[in-house]
């Protein structure tokens, strides 16, 4: 099978002009089929405030009234993505920018209020509002569009078949396209991160752990190695393995050319 | 070779919940192949008030300077663009957004400063800012995807190839999709307009002219029957016909599933 590169970058890499640029030219420089997903909450939020729209964030996750669906609608389907569509077209990159509802690509359904477990809100019911929990993954036309050599965009947002769309969190978004995409590629799923990867003394950006395996990870669990928002996110890397994506790659933006950096999960 | 029909919706009519939702419904009783370009002109003006970038229009046309190029790359690529995708697709069409950007569909280059002939700056050279003039539609792609069954949506966004999106008018984007699109499909190309098509009387919205040959037209525009913003409308759609495109409805949004309403222009 072919190779797929997905990789995920968020934060304000995607959303500062030079950032961005350099990100996209080592993006396109990695070899074979890839697919970006990208974020855009700093953008987000700030259009909020100059909108006067109250922004609450709850466990990481931003609650989403009408006006706030408003407002990701705009800066991640359009500013944020738009933005990188016309990038890498100028580097000769065939992009497509996608929301789930695009093609239907992904669907979801709204989010039920949900017990919040850890944070300020713990043990609250909390409506998240129009956020959207992933229901489907159109495998087929994206793997048809990717081998006809398009470049797939995503914007971390998803609709619910009912003509709403519904913000999704791009990580959720790049972990269940990689697992759609597994019986159509060799994937490897690429997170960056602002540390060089999972790291074995969390005062040494230096101690970057080369390579995890799912056998070993257990016991990172249990020395304490891997803790806080790490664990969720290695929690969810290696259930993406389970489920046929190759590898997982936690790495900087600034190494994601380079095959030998960052932490490699795998079986 | 099989019908496709090219429609433009501009004004409040795709910025109104309601008023959108009728239009979809009418939209989709439309049989064949079909491709929607829609405006959002009142979207981007409001956004821009509320953000206090002043705005300027200038014949007609919006100067887009480069906060305002954000402003309407949000509004038109991301709130209007994904609303109608996702209402599409809750009724079960494939509708996918794009920008001229988007597959590289449409480039464009940034308008040169222009002598404006009429209005309140005639005599003037304006500089529109982030304006393109289109200099190409890659009909190939667009011409697969529909006959993959896809309904492009399109916004009235383009790039320049060198990585900056531009602005251009939602009229210009029908009619060059539409003449592209020629020599793959017996395109009509439709104009929704606030009357019910070209009126004979002006004072008499029943007055509507059925149809216009090409070769009426020169002796409409000697009766001044038709003058003012409607000379140009018909000016283009005429370019169109002459350019492959096989009639141009002019016609009321509330018409666009009536094949006996509005006025047809043809060869």
């Amino acid at each position: 099978m072919a190779r797929l590169t997905v990789i995920k970058v968020g934060g304000k890499i995607v959303e500062e002009s030079e950032s961005l640029q350099s990100l996209l030219d080592r993006f396109a420089r990695i070899e074979g089929f890839k697919l970006l997903v990208h974020g855009g909450g700093r953008s987000a939020t700030r259009l909020a405030e100059q909108l006067q729209i109250p922004q609450q964030m709850i466990d990481g996750r931003r609650v989403t009234d009408a006006e706030t669906l408003r407002v990701v609608t705009m800066v991640y389907g359009g500013l944020v993505n738009k933005q990188i569509v016309a990038s890498l077209q100028a580097r000769g990159i065939n992009a497509l920018g996608l929301t789930g509802a695009d093609l239907n690509v992904m669907r979801s359904h709204r989010r039920p209020p949900k017990l919040v477990k850890t944070g300020d809100f713990a043990g609250q019911q909390v409506d998240y509002g129009f956020v959207g929990d992933v229901d489907s993954v159109n495998a087929d036309i994206l793997a048809r569009l990717i081998a006809d050599g398009v470049v797939p965009v995503m914007a971390p947002l998803t609709h619910d078949g009912a003509g709403s769309m519904l913000n999704t969190n791009a990580d959720t978004i790049a972990g269940e396209t990689a697992k759609a995409l597994a019986p159509h590629f060799d994937v490897t799923l690429m997170y960056c991160f602002e540390k060089k990867g999972v790291l074995l003394n969390p005062d040494d950006d230096e101690s970057v752990i080369p390579s995890i395996r799912s056998d070993e990870f257990p016991a990172l669990v249990q020395q304490g190695v891997v803790s806080g928002g790490m664990l969720p996110k290695l929690e969810n890397s290696f259930a993406a393995i389970a489920a046929g994506v190759c590898q997982v790659v936690i790495t900087r933006a600034d190494a994601i050319d380079n095959s030998e950096s960052g932490t490699r999960l795998s079986r």
